[in-house]
C-alpha cells in the first residue's frame, strides 16, 4: 500500500475548527486506501506564547531548557489532532519526537535529525491507525527534548515521509507554491510542478511556503512533494508538485520570483588578499549560524588588498559586524534598509538574454541595483526596500510569468 | 547527605513571578547544605485551558489523548522552575515523566505510580543539579504519556521522596494545615504537628491542602512531609509536619474540621437484605471510580428487606443513580444541597462526651442533622449546604479549636 507524510502547518490547526478541517482531510485520504502518517506544527501563535514565557527569564532560543517549554506546543496539537481524526472514524495516536524515535544531534534550538526509526509509526499504521506525530520534536542520545529550529515541522515531515518509502504533502494555508507574492501581484499563479533546485532556491531566497532544509532534505531522499491548502475541502486543493527536474516535461525558463525585505549590506575595505583572511570572515558567521548571501569580492586599490562585501538578514546586522571585528579590513562598512529580489529559474543558465532582460525591467521602473549575484538557476538583485513591490511586479512581467499557463 | 523533595503546587509557580519566588526557596533550601530535588504543578490555570482544548472536541479526562494534551501544563512549569533556578546560580534541568523514570498502570487521567526508578533524579543531584521534575505525569509499560489524576503532583513528590529516601516538603498558597478553613472562621489556626491518619481523613472530607492519595502513600512509606507557603520568604515558613501518631508528643482530642459542599444523598428503600445487594450497589459505584461516603443501613419496614443510604459529590449524582438503576430495591430517592461537616481528631475514639458536643453544638444554633457517620478519629454530619459557616464556626468552638495553642 502507498504511504503518504501529510503536514499540516500552524494556520492548518490554528483552531479546534481548522484541527478539524485538517482532520477530515487525513480522513479522506486514508480512506482513498493509502496509509497515512499526519505531522504536524504547533497551533499558531503558541510557539511565540511559549517563547515570550522563557524569554520572561531571560531564556532564549538556544537553551536545553527552552526547547522543553516550546515542544509542548506540537505536543499539544498533535493529541488534538489524533481526537479531530477519531471523530471521523477512524482510530489514531498521537507520537511526541521520543516516542517516534526521532533521535537528532545538534545543539539546542537548532537540533539535525541524525537517525528517525520509523517502526513505531510504521506499527501504527499496520494496526490500523492514522498516527499523529509532534513535529519540530526529538531527543537527543542523553534522552533530552530538542527542536529542530525555524520550519523545523516540515523536516520532522520530509524525515519520516523517507524513513518510510512514503511521499509528503505539505499543507498549508496557500494552494501551492505560487510564481511571486500573491499579495504584491495579484497575477501571480500556482506553478503546477517545480524541481526540488528552483525549490531549494526560492525558500532561501524569501518564499515562505517551505524551508530550506527541508527541500534539501527531500531532495537527497529523493521525496516527492507537494505543497497543498488545508483550507480548501478535502482533495480540492491542486497544489504544487516538487519533483526532479528531469521528471518535469515541460520546463520554462523562469519559476518564481521571491523576495526578502530588511537585508543589510556590508562591506569590507581592503581585507587580504588571501584565501584564509576571507575565509576567517565567514567562518565567524558561520560559527554564529548567521545566513550569508549576494558575496561579491573584487580587488582593492591598495595592492594585495580585496574588498569583500555580502549581505545579512536585518536582525544579523550586530552579530555579524560583531563577529567581523577581527578581520584584518581596512574599513567595515553597513548599510540597512535593503532588499533582495530573486529570478529562479531552470532554464536561467542557458538563456542569453536574462541579465539584459533584468536590467531592462528595473531600469524602466528607475530602480537603482546596489549589488547582482547570480547562481547557476537564480539571479538576486539587492534593492530599496520602498522599490520591492514595483520590483517584483517588473520582474513577474518581464520574464512571462504573467501570462496564463 | 540529607535530601529533600519540595513540592510547587499552581498557584506557587501561576507566573514567572512565583516561580522566580519559589527558585529561590529551592535554591534556599540547596544553600543549607541538602540535596534538592523539585517537583511542580502546571501553572495556575493552564490544566483548565488544556482541558478545554480538548473538551471542544468532546474528549475528557479519562481519554489517552487528553493526558497527551494537559501533561504539556507539567512540562512547560518544570522547565521555567529548571531556568528560574539556573537565574539562582544554580545548575538545573527538568525531567518529564517519562524522564524521570516514572511508570504508571491504571486508566488515562487516573494512573498509578507502579514504579519509579530514581536513577536519573539521583545522577542529576549527585553532579550537583537541583532536578526538576514535572509532576502528575508518568509513562504507561508500552510508553504511553499518563497523568495521575487531580492533586497528582503531590503523589509523584511524595513517590519520588520515597524513592529517594526523602523527606517532602509540599509548597502551597497557605503556611499549612489549619483547625479549618480560615476564609470561614478567622479563629482557626495552623496545626504544628498532625498525624497521617488525621491529614488523611481532613483531605477526605475536603480539607484541600493535601491530596488523599499521596497522604496514604507517605503514610505507607513513612515519607516525613511538611506542608508549607512559597508566598513566605524562603524560611520564613513554619507551616504543618505531618508524622506518625506516636511521635506527636502532645495529641489533642479534635485536630480539625473539615467540610465539604454540594454532596448528594441517595437512599435505596427495600434493598433485599443479603450481603450481594448491597455490595452490587457499591461495586457498580466504584467500577464507575465515584466515591461514596457516610453508607447507613436500616432494616427496612418489609421483611428480609433493608434500607441504604449513603452520600456523593453532587456532580456524581447522575452517573451514580444509573449505575445502581440494576439493584432490587423498591424506591430509590436523591437529595441535593446538602453539605458534609467533618470533626477529625486521634481522640476522639477515646472521649465519651464526643457525641454530646456535636448534637448541642449544632442543636444551638438550630442546624438539623441529616445523617451521623462516624470512623475511628471522625464524626460526620450531613447538614443543609446554607448551614455550613454557622456549623463550622459552632463546631470549631465547641471542640476548644478557637483558643490558642
Amino acid at each position: 500500500m502507498a504511504t503518504r507524510v501529510l503536514k499540516f502547518g500552524g494556520t492548518s490547526v490554528g483552531s479546534l475548527e481548522r484541527i478539524r478541517a485538517s482532520a477530515a482531510i487525513a480522513a479522506a485520504e486514508r480512506r482513498r486506501g493509502e496509509d497515512v502518517a499526519v505531522v504536524v506544527s504547533a497551533m499558531a501563535g503558541e510557539t511565540d506564547r511559549l517563547l515570550t514565557l522563557a524569554a520572561g527569564l531571560g531564556f532564549d532560543l538556544g537553551d536545553a531548557e527552552t526547547d522543553v517549554v516550546i515542544s509542548a506546543g506540537e505536543q499539544i496539537s498533535a493529541a488534538l489532532m489524533a481526537m479531530a481524526i477519531r471523530l471521523e472514524g477512524l482510530h489514531s495516536q498521537s507520537f511526541l519526537g521520543w516516542q517516534a524515535g526521532i533521535r537528532t544531534d545538534g545543539p539546542p534550538g537548532a537540533a539535525r535529525i541524525n537517525g528517525l526509526d520509523a517502526d513505531p509509526i510504521r506499527k501504527s499504521m499496520e494496526t490500523g491507525y492514522v498516527p499523529v506525530m509532534a513535529g519540530f520534536q526529538g531527543a537527543s542520545a542523553d534522552g533530552r527534548v530538542r527542536t529542530l529550529g525555524r520550519g523545523g515541522t516540515d523536516l520532522s515531515a520530509v524525515a519520516l515521509a523517507a524513513a518510510l518509502n512514503a511521499s509528503c504533502d505539505i499543507y498549508t494555508d496557500v494552494d501551492g507554491v505560487f510564481t511571486t507574492d500573491p499579495r504584491i501581484e495579484p497575477k501571480a499563479r500556482r506553478i503546477q510542478k517545480i524541481s526540488y533546485d528552483e525549490m531549494l532556491e526560492l525558500a532561501a531566497q524569501g518564499a515562505k511556503v517551505l524551508q530550506t532544509r527541508s527541500a534539501e532534505f527531500a531532495k537527497a531522499r529523493n521525496v516527492p512533494l507537494r505543497v497543498l491548502s488545508s483550507f480548501a475541502e478535502p482533495g480540492q486543493s491542486e497544489g504544487t508538485t516538487i519533483m526532479r527536474a528531469e521528471d518535469i516535461a515541460e520546463r520554462r525558463i523562469v519559476s518564481g520570483i521571491a523576495y526578502a525585505r530588511d537585508q543589510a549590506r556590508v562591506a569590507l575595505r581592503g581585507v587580504s588578499q588571501t584565501p584564509e583572511a576571507a575565509a576567517n570572515v565567514f567562518s565567524g558567521l558561520a560559527d554564529a549560524d548567521i545566513g550569508v548571501d549576494m558575496i561579491v569580492q573584487s580587488p582593492a586599490s591598495e595592492a594585495g588588498r580585496a574588498n569583500l562585501e555580502f549581505t545579512v538578514d536585518r536582525r544579523d546586522l550586530k552579530n555579524a559586524l560583531a563577529r567581523i571585528g577581527e578581520s584584518d579590513a581596512r574599513d567595515v562598512l553597513s548599510e540597512t534598509g535593503l532588499a533582495k529580489v530573486s529570478v529562479v529559474g531552470l532554464g536561467l543558465n542557458r538563456r542569453a538574454d536574462v541579465a539584459r532582460i533584468l536590467y531592462r525591467a528595473l531600469a524602466n521602473e528607475n530602480i537603482a541595483v546596489r549589488t547582482v549575484a547570480t547562481s547557476e538557476i537564480k539571479i538576486s538583485v539587492l534593492i530599496e526596500n520602498d522599490a520591492v513591490e514595483h520590483a517584483v511586479r517588473a520582474l513577474h512581467a518581464a520574464y512571462g510569468l504573467d501570462d496564463a499557463s
